[in-house]
């Protein structure tokens, strides 16, 4: 298994890394974000002395030209003086230290420090965060993943290969009861977890309370049968009081994981259910395309996962390869890394979801680029519509992930399984 | 005054109002998005039934094609089929229905739903969420703002005119004893509001208890003396459990604002605050930019407004004219008059909060493209940095509302008025 390792450590700063694109020199818009988001104004004002600034104003320790375009890549950045001919926009990269002091180990302000008023300067037509380092006192006040990959995995009671899902689809419409049957049609099947949609939450249509009843009623009745306990991760996104007593019926009827969708619940929601769950948390990222879509503004993925961990969550998805949304696989497979990638301790890592579109076939490749089985891959599509039904798609996957490890060629180890057969004829594109 | 009004009144739908640019074909792309979003998988699997179809399923409500254009607003779009010529970009306005079973009144899930997964769809290359109406039962189960506009004009002693306020400057370094000095000297000059800047939170130079006891000491003392007491917005932007004791620790110093960093906090740890919270909740909108920015990816201010107003936001940020950021007029604008807008009831409303680089001038063309003086109206270095001190900042920016209300050019009432004159020749660009 690969081994992953941070990049830096540093103590009495908080490091942040940035993209930016400006027409005015990268160096003044360094400066500039660096000073509006520390001790500045837009004008020199009597109280900002030399002894303040010096101790509280963030540093630009370092630049990085990248590339430049005639296009500005947002609207609204301030053109340059009258400097005579086009106008440019250079891009670069940009490294901040901001006084640790300006902020304590507190997440919130983390977040409006590196990521809040930054983006609507005038002076760049650009900026993205890229990446943090955080001083140790983060780690020890934020607890990170309290069950993890190792957690997780004795939960599962799945040790050394990935963890094998699906979601259960329709995504919204279908009853308690329809979606405890779906449930022990997977888990006959031998699945190791499942998940609500996202979309799936407490609806009128299918009430929380019910839903875990009607699952773990089904989910105990396997258990029973094969002694294999299927994790299935309920969602119980909504309002902070009703989310803790989710988590309580959860808990109560059974279950061994709880999903939440992070962007709807905020980090401070996320650091109270933490403190309260006896389960692991498996971290949705909707609403993600927002941060990430666009080059030059938001957040890349190896920012945001490490505010979400140190909030606790033990599971984050990282999309997947070959997806079914815009996302290139490089971007995946960092996020993949990301996740592995230690911030303060050995064990605070959190499970990286893979998922969208998966069928199996993305297998060899996931594990040629990152080199771990340390996984949760998770087929929605790709279980369900198996043209031999569910239990074949399943082993479909299984099949997929050995021929994955064992470096065996996909074609070849489908042509004595007949189910990976199946799975390639239906859901591989042509080559 | 004038009184704004809302588009549509739903009952058993959500509606929401994108901006999508494809170049595969608009009703495609809305279906899909539709599709995506509630009911739908990206194959066809057993359990979709046509009647949970008809029942689950998003609805296209309406398609407005607008312009088009020769290169994508975001990348990771999927192709055209072999159409031959090439590729056009066709924007257009979708309206979608969500079914309100779906979902329930449950913010949270609300985000998800329309605000998740679909910006990372490839069938488009750019999508904003440009509006929302929500049905009843949301403004039945969430008491919106609990002081909203009265209220707050009521705990600052300001009756028919802006509130006019300031932000503690610098951001960050100052104790709390130079802040309580700097209170001191704006109350003396009389104004209105002060509020932390949203960088300054609970720093080790700062703890927030020692900061409160010195504001509010100074603010006691000033009202001793004139009657008036200042409204302070104290920075309790924090974990959920150290906010809500922050705002106790305000609460018991006498003081009557708090404020947060929506973004960081999110809607459940407001929802929280909002059912603890005996003062105002001033919501600053740090990190905005990352939604607005860029046209067609993200959320216009309209829309998001009514999650945090319906969460429990008095007092919503929306910049200001001639701002020193990137954001256009019109834009601000329009978010002026989205917080004034009610959802389910008339005092619903939102006080917007009008800052960054205000300095005065920006009020008559204000007072003429919004028709209120419902407003928070807050100078940093306008009143700071201005030439003759604090004191006579303040003047001059309320000699420029004077103006402005009264219909009186500003050059002609700065002829009268050296304070206004003064900041006119500190702050105005040259004409």
């Amino acid at each position: 298994m690969i081994r992953y390792e941070r990049w830096i450590m540093p103590d009495d700063v908080i490091v942040a890394k940035y993209r930016i694109e400006t027409c005015l020199g990268i160096e003044q818009v360094a400066e500039a974000i660096a000073g509006e988001q520390s001790s500045g104004t837009f004008v020199r004002i009597p109280g900002e002395t030399d002894e303040l600034k010096r101790r509280a104003r963030a540093r630009v320790a370092k630049i990085e030209p990248l590339d430049a375009a005639d296009c500005p890549a947002l609207p609204g950045g301030r053109p340059p003086g009258k400097s005579g001919g086009p106008a440019r926009f250079q891009r670069g990269e940009i490294t901040l230290e901001f006084p640790f002091d300006n902020v304590g180990a507190n997440l919130p302000t983390l977040l409006a420090t590196v990521c809040g008023n930054l983006y609507e300067l005038s002076d760049h037509s650009g900026c993205k965060l890229l990446d943090l380092e955080l001083p140790a006192a983060f780690g020890e006040k934020y607890p990170g993943p309290q069950f993890g990959i190792p957690g997780t995995r004795r939960l599962a009671g799945v040790a050394d290969r990935p963890i094998l899902g699906t979601i259960v689809k329709p995504s919204v419409g279908l009853s308690p009861a329809q979606t405890a049957d779906l449930v022990r049609t997977l888990g006959a099947a031998g699945i190791d977890f499942i998940k609500d949609d996202e979309l799936m939450a407490n609806p009128p249509h299918s009430p929380l309370d019910q839903r875990v009843g009607a699952v773990m009623r089904a989910i105990q009745e396997l258990a029973d049968q094969s002694g294999k306990k299927v994790m299935y991760a309920v969602n119980i996104t909504d309002d902070l009081e009703a989310m803790l007593r989710h988590h309580d019926t959860v808990l109560a009827a059974g279950g061994t994981c709880v999903m939440v969708s992070l962007h709807s619940v905020g980090l401070p929601a996320l650091v109270e259910l933490r403190k309260r769950s006896a389960l692991p948390i498996h971290g949705h990222r909707n609403g993600w395309g927002m941060y990430t879509r666009h080059p030059l503004l938001g957040v890349e993925y190896t920012a945001w996962q490490k505010l979400w961990r140190l909030a606790g969550a033990d599971h984050l998805h990282v999309n997947g390869l070959q997806n079914k949304f815009w996302e290139p696989d490089d971007s995946v497979v960092r996020s993949i890394r990301a996740c592995l990638t230690p911030m303060f301790r050995p064990d605070d890592t959190a499970m990286p979801v893979v998922s969208s579109g998966q069928w199996g076939g993305q297998a060899p490749e996931t594990y040629r680029l990152t080199g771990t089985t340390d996984l949760m891959y998770v087929a929605g599509g790709g279980i369900l519509a198996h043209p031999m039904g569910p239990a074949a798609g399943l082993r479909a996957l299984q099949q997929a992930w050995e021929a994955a490890v064992q470096g065996i060629d996909l074609h070849a180890h489908a042509q004595t399984h007949p189910e990976l057969r199946a799975t390639i004829a239906r859901f591989a594109k042509p080559r």
